[in-house]
């Protein structure tokens, strides 16, 4: 049903929502967030204004880097304040379009950064309109969104990787190991994964197709670990920290390249680990560079290109763990943190 | 007087020398090395085969990076076995010639690797004809050798300095850390020295023109280094870990770059410092990157031609501790690595 244009001031939309749904940060976690740190509340839908457009988001994404916004420590983003609507990135369809928006229609699949809500209202800038009829809608959060460009980029202009090298991957089954693993066996890479517990790192191996996937919780892991890289390590993508790092540093090959995409095994420490192997970056005259895929845009057209062809034809392969409701994304969010999830940790709304 | 072709084989040679001095690995230091790490012999001069030539050295450098090749632990260069002559960087006379070379005549003044030894016999490949007669010669160990270029190759191909930004160098008043911070000020930037004690700290800013230099003793370093970096740190040259380096990761800016040279603070350490602020690199996405300047000789040219005119019109400065006689190069080894030379550690051979 359209508004009359006297109340909707040039909006453009299909049915107006009445009321939305959001989850607040409630308070600054110390350690680990529990559930007392969000809030849930009932909130009024605002008119899109010039430029604007409200989207109906059908997911959620949760990632780690979520954990960081929590905090008021400095990093590379601003943190979310006491109050404010948690960021995350949401995939959905757009329900009301502003004035002056050309580039979107009501009805559009679009993705962008549409926070822990039902709707957004937000500026028409930073959102992709994404085709969902050849893959799902929730693939646009996982290795076709931000978590699938961050593999791309990481290992493609980071680790560049040559047919034959060795490839390590912390986090193997999780949203970007996984995608990093199956692009560098594209690449012609020996890879070895680091998981958390037999199921994933079966499902690492016989799914994702890695050389070898390493179940980091058990004790016998350094032994494991350098029978599976016999000769040596030249990509490290990173994401976990802590004592792994320290392992894989101790294995590193000359010239070896470390994205460093992520610390999660660090994210809700009171006290950061101290990394005792650093000298292996100068005896091995490593590369190490610490990247966040939203500050390299102009990369994410090839990325899709390549990601989309190959989520379309199976050769990159994917897991979701779905979460239902609002209301239960903060307990999926905690769980997340500790490995919980398997494969991309998404809600629906 | 020219030895008989029958004698000598088709060696050209000025005057052949009869005896050798050498300094020989004699056991693996612990921690610091000691005197009796090392051991002085004499021997015999060997006729330069074809392609080899016969070098009277001059002056050997002593570098930090020699600590790590008296180890038999795993490095980008294989140790120095117990019993072999010291390795080291020399500048030297040629004295006689192998059948075969055709680069080289007697009387040339050439650097290389000549080892810890009054002559050396050694493949004509490797070394460098130097002019002699615009920059002394022991200025080819320090500014024009192979200090000068890494500082030359850390600050320009990986530090890549854009004017007015914040520069740090550790041992700023060493030999590789005096060419980085002259140089960078010539590139526009705030330049910021660490170095050990009153005196250098006043060479570093009074003579060698930075813009600060902070006493790595004092114990008020940590509230003078942030003061002495109000717009932080965009350029981090790394010479000696430790304290130090997790002391400049907490001033970071985003983007920055760390050439990571050295790490002489670790290199008597039984145990490795381990480092707290590992997480400054994702936070402010740095890029870093380890580097010995002999794997980049395709960048010598252009760095020699850059710092031969710096040096040679004054707006590079340096200072030698020179060392006379080979007897003498233990102790000022072992000396150099806790900082008691003061500029560039020379020996007089």
């Amino acid at each position: 049903m359209m508004p009359s244009s006297a109340l909707w001031d040039g909006v453009r939309c299909r049915r107006m929502p009445t009321t939305n749904q959001r989850v607040l940060l409630a308070s600054r976690p110390v350690g680990a967030p529990t559930e007392a740190d969000f809030k849930l509340v009932d909130a009024s839908v605002a008119d899109p204004g010039p430029n604007e457009i409200l989207v109906e988001n059908s997911f959620l994404s949760l990632d780690p880097y979520m954990r960081g916004r929590m905090s008021a420590a400095k990093s590379y983003a601003k943190p979310v304040e006491i109050g404010e609507v948690m960021i995350g990135g949401t995939v959905g369809r757009i329900v009301a379009v502003g004035r002056d928006v050309s580039r979107y229609a009501v009805g559009d699949v679009v993705v962008g950064m549409g926070n822990w809500q039902r709707f957004a209202v937000t500026p028409a800038t930073g959102w992709m309109k994404v085709d969902a009829s050849r893959i799902p809608m929730s693939a646009y959060l996982g290795p076709l969104g931000m978590p699938g460009v961050t593999a791309w980029y990481g290992l493609m202009d980071i680790g560049k990787p040559k047919p034959g090298e060795t490839v390590v991957v912390a986090a193997a089954s999780g949203a970007v190991g996984s995608v990093v693993g199956q692009l560098a066996k594209l690449k012609g890479c020996r890879v070895v994964g680091i998981a958390g517990g037999k199921d994933k790192c079966a499902y690492v191996v016989d799914e994702l197709g890695f050389d070898a996937c390493l179940d980091h919780r058990d004790p016998d892991l350094a032994k494991q670990f350098a029978a599976a890289v016999p000769d040596g390590v030249d990509i490290y993508f990173e994401n976990v920290g802590g004592a792994i790092l320290d392992m894989v540093l101790g294995r590193l090959n000359p010239f070896a390249r470390i994205p460093l995409c992520g610390l999660v095994s660090q994210y809700n420490a009171t006290s950061a680990y101290a990394v005792k192997n650093f000298a292996a970056l100068l005896t091995n005259r490593v590369t190490l560079r610490g990247f966040i895929v939203s500050e390299h845009l102009e990369r994410w057209p090839e990325a899709l290109v390549e990601l989309g062809d190959h989520v379309a034809t199976g050769r990159i392969k994917y897991r979701e763990t779905v979460t239902k409701g609002l209301a239960a994304a903060p307990a999926a969010f905690i769980g997340m943190l500790t490995g919980a999830n398997f494969g991309k940790a998404i809600v629906a709304l």
